[in-house]
C-alpha cells in the first residue's frame, strides 16, 4: 500500500495531465493515483470535435491523446464511467457511483478537481429533441456524426428532398459556433448561424466582429444577428425541424448548440469550496483551491487571473487545462510550478478566415477603469508581391499616457491568426506599443511584409498615444 | 529656397524611408530633400529577387515599392544614376558624379548615409566570367533573368543538350544561397549548392544545420559541404562552364554567388567616419553617426547592437533598413525615435522547408562568456490529428542560473518559421524560459498542438536549467 493517495475527478486534459505528471515524479509505492471519469473516453481533444464532424479528422481515436489502458499501464488507476457524486472535505473522501449504480467512498490525501465545464443549454421548448446536438464531449461528437451518417445512408448524399442541400442551423456565433459552421460547410450543408447578439464572436470588438460577419457571409454562411431563439420546432416524431426566433423560423435538418460553457462546479459548490463570480473555483498560483492545502483544481472548472485586467475570468481552453494539470501534478509530486494567469489569447478559423485576439477588448478595458487609444490597420500576411499573400486586419489597443499594450485583435486569411502570439508575449512582458515598434520579428517575403502587420499597428498605436 | 537641406546617399530602403518620413514632417520650404542613387531603381525589395528569379513574382516592378517618379511627386529630389564619390565632412558637402560623368559638390545640413552593402566576391579565376551572377541588386536580378530566358529561347525549355536538366551551381549555403537554390528548383534546373563550411546555414548551430542539410537533399538539392571553390572554369567564349573546388568539378550552365555581403562604407571610411569591427558605421541610438551631430546612417551600411550579446553586429536585412530610415527621418524631421538594437531574428525557406533563428547560437553565447543549457525538441505545427500538420524542430538555449532565454532556432515545414517571433519578443523582454512555459499562446487544432512547440521547448529548457 502506497504512503499517500491522489484522487483525480475528471479523466480529461487537466486530470490526466496532473496524474501523469505526478506519476513521473512519484513511484506507485510512494503515491497511489486513482482517477474517476464519468464518460467513456479519457484525455481527448474536445477542441478537435468540429474538425472530426467536418471530416478533416476521419478517426475518432485520433482525438484521443491517451486511452484508459495507456494510463493504466502507467500505474494510474483510471476508472471509467464512474462519477464522483459527493465530496466530504472534512473527511477527505469522495463518494463515487459506478456504472452499475454501486456507490462507495474513496479517501484521498491529495484531491484534484478537474470536472471541466458544461455547455450552456437554455430551457427552450424542443431543446432536448432528437436532432439538437451539443458538441462538447466526444460522446456528443459521436452522436452527431452517427446522426448525420444515418441520414446520409437513409436519404442518400447530403441532400434533402427536392435535391436541395440539407440545412444545418447553428445557434451561437462564438468559437464553437463558427467552427461548427465550417464543419457543415465542408459536409455540403447549407448553413445558418443564429446569434442573439449584434455581432458574431463577442470575444472581439464590434468593428472586428463586423469584419467576421462580412467574411462569413462571403463564405456562404448565412449569419443572422439579433436572432434570439425562442423554440426548437419538432415534427410528429419529435424530431427537430426548425429553429424559431422572435422574428422568423429557420428550417433545419440538424441543429447544433454553440452557446458556450460554464464551469462544472456543482460538486465543489455543495462541498463549500470557494467559487468566484464566474462560477469557477478559486485557486492560488500553485492551482490549490483557496484555503485547502490538499485540494487542487484546474482547467475548465476554475477561474484564472487575467494579467491585463487584474480580474479573475473563466476561460475554457484546452491549452490552459493541460498547463494546469501539469502544474498540479508537479506540485503534488514534490516539485514546484505555478500558473501566473492568462492574457486572454484565443485563435480560431472559419474556412480560410482566421480570427484571433489577446488582451482586453475596448469594453473590457473600460470596465476596469482603463483609458486607451485604439487603432486598426490593414496589411498583408506576406510581402505584397509574394504569391498567396492574404489580407490581415490588426486592431491594437494601448493605454493612454503609459502607452502599455492592452490588447490586439486580428481578422484575416491564411497566416494571420498566429501573429497574435507576438502581442500575447508583449502583454506578458508589459511592453509599451512604442517598444513594440522596434521588435525584431522574422522577415522574409514569404513570411511577412518588410513591416510586419503587428509592427504597423504598433507604430500607429504609438503615434495615437503620443 | 528651403531653410535646410537634407542629402541622402542611397535611394533604397533606408534612404528613401528617411526621405519620406522627413517629408511627412517637414514642408518643402522648411526642408529641401535631395537623394542620390547610383543605380536605375529606387525603393525596391532586394529580398524579393530570389522569388522573381524563381517565377513566384512575375513582374520586376512588383518588387519596387516606390518609383523615382513617385518620390519626386512627393517633393523629394531623387537623382538616379548619380553616385556620391566623396564626402567632405568639415565642408558639409558631398561630391557627386552624374551618369554623364559630370561632377559637382552638393552641400548639406543633414546627411543620411544609406549606402547599403556589397556582395562578397572572392578574387577567384573566372569569377567575372559571363554566366556568373550575383543577386544583390535589381540590376543583378534582371541580368540573371535575361540570361536564363535568352538561354531558354535559344536552347528550348530548360534542358541542356542530351535532354538533361540544365545545371545551376550556387556558391554558398546561406540565406541567399538556399533561396536561390529554391528558385532554380522551381525553374526545373538540377541544382548543386557548394558550401565551404561543414553545414548549410552557418546562422544555425551545427545540429540544426544538419537538419537543413538532410532536408535540402530530400528536396533534390545536391548540397556539398566542405567545398571550397578555387576557380570558375570557362569555355573558349569566356562563358562559365564549371565550378571547381579543391576536390571536384561541378558542371554549370549558370553560377550564382551567395556568399553574403559586407557594409558598403568606402565613402564613409575615406571621410574618417567611425567604423566598427564589422566594417559597418557606428551610430548612436538615434541612428546618428557617432560624434557627428548632423550625419545619420542606417541599413546595411551600419552595425547594430545585439541586445542579447551586448555586442555590435552587422545584419543586412530589409526590415531593419526600413526601421532605420523611418527613425532617421523622424529625427531629422524634428520628432524623436530610436533603434534599441536587434535580437538576431531571421527567417527563410527552401521550398517547403522553413528555417528561423533568433538570439545567439551556442558558439556566439560562449564567445561572450555566457554559459548555457541547450535543448532540442520535435513537435508538429498543428494538432497531430489535423490535416497538414507538419514537423517542427525547436532548439532553445537558456543561460545557466538565471534561466534567461538566449536563443531559439527552428527548422520545420509550413507554419514553423514565424513561430520564431514568440522567442524574439521574449528576448526583447529578457524573459526566462521558466516564464515562457506559461505563455498564453494562441491555441486551436488548425494552429498548434495543445502545447505549442515553443512551450514544449521552454519546458524542457526550464528543466535543464533547474
Amino acid at each position: 500500500m502506497a504512503a499517500r493517495r491522489m484522487v483525480v475527478i475528471g479523466g480529461d486534459a487537466t486530470g490526466m495531465s496532473a496524474a501523469s505528471q505526478a506519476r513521473r515524479l512519484k513511484k506507485p509505492d510512494e503515491l497511489e493515483i486513482v482517477a474517476f471519469e464519468r464518460g467513456r473516453f479519457s484525455s481527448y481533444s474536445a477542441c478537435g470535435i468540429p474538425y472530426w464532424v467536418g471530416g478533416d479528422v476521419t478517426e475518432r481515436d485520433a482525438l484521443i491523446a491517451r486511452s484508459p489502458e495507456e494510463h493504466r499501464s502507467r500505474d494510474i488507476d483510471l476508472r471509467m464511467r464512474t462519477e464522483a457524486v459527493e465530496l466530504d472535505v472534512p473527511g477527505q473522501r469522495v463518494r463515487v457511483r459506478e456504472e452499475t449504480g454501486g456507490e462507495h467512498w474513496v479517501g484521498y490525501d491529495e484531491l484534484v478537481l478537474a470536472t471541466g465545464a458544461v455547455p450552456v443549454r437554455p430551457p427552450l421548448p424542443g431543446i432536448d429533441a432528437e436532432g439538437v446536438h451539443g458538441v462538447q464531449t466526444l460522446e456528443d461528437g459521436q452522436r452527431l456524426i452517427d446522426a448525420l451518417e444515418q441520414r446520409v445512408e437513409s436519404g442518400g448524399a447530403p441532400r434533402a428532398e427536392g435535391g436541395e442541400a440539407r440545412r444545418a442551423v447553428v445557434v451561437g456565433a462564438g468559437y464553437i459556433g463558427v467552427e461548427m459552421a465550417e464543419a457543415f460547410v465542408k459536409r455540403g450543408y447549407s448553413v445558418t448561424v443564429l446569434e442573439k447578439g449584434e455581432q458574431p464572436m463577442s470575444t472581439l470588438d464590434p468593428d472586428m466582429g463586423a469584419l467576421v460577419h462580412e467574411a462569413m457571409c462571403g463564405l456562404g454562411i448565412e449569419t443572422v444577428l439579433g436572432a434570439a431563439v425562442t423554440e426548437i420546432r419538432t415534427d410528429a416524431q419529435g424530431r427537430a425541424r426548425a429553429v424559431v426566433t422572435e422574428d422568423a423560423e429557420y428550417p433545419a435538418d440538424v441543429v447544433v448548440l454553440g452557446l458556450g460553457v460554464r464551469p462544472a462546479t456543482e460538486l465543489a459548490r455543495e462541498a463549500g469550496l470557494p467559487l468566484g463570480e464566474s462560477g469557477g473555483l478559486r485557486t492560488d498560483l500553485a492551482m490549490r483551491v483557496r484555503g485547502h492545502e490538499n485540494i487542487w483544481a484546474g482547467g475548465d472548472c476554475v477561474e484564472v487571473l487575467n494579467l491585463v485586467s487584474g480580474r479573475p475570468q473563466h476561460v475554457a481552453l484546452g491549452t490552459h487545462a493541460n498547463k494546469h494539470g501539469q502544474i498540479i501534478g508537479a506540485n503534488i509530486g514534490g516539485g514546484y510550478a505555478t500558473f501566473p494567469g492568462v492574457v486572454g489569447t484565443a485563435v480560431s478559423k472559419v474556412c480560410d478566415l482566421e480570427i484571433a485576439r489577446t488582451g482586453l477588448l475596448e469594453a473590457q478595458a473600460a470596465a476596469v477603469g482603463l483609458r486607451f487609444e485604439s487603432v486598426l490597420i490593414k496589411s498583408t500576411t506576406r510581402a505584397g508581391y509574394y504569391p498567396g499573400t492574404a489580407p490581415i486586419h490588426v486592431k491594437m489597443i494601448a493605454e493612454l499616457r503609459s502607452g502599455r499594450l492592452l490588447g490586439v485583435q486580428i481578422v484575416g486569411r491564411e497566416h494571420a491568426g498566429k501573429r497574435v502570439d507576438i502581442a500575447a508575449v508583449a502583454l506578458h512582458a508589459g511592453m509599451t506599443v512604442e517598444q513594440m515598434t522596434c521588435l525584431d520579428l522574422g522577415y522574409a517575403p514569404p513570411f511577412s511584409p518588410v513591416w510586419d502587420p503587428v509592427l504597423v499597428a504598433a507604430r500607429k498605436a504609438a503615434a495615437a498615444v503620443r
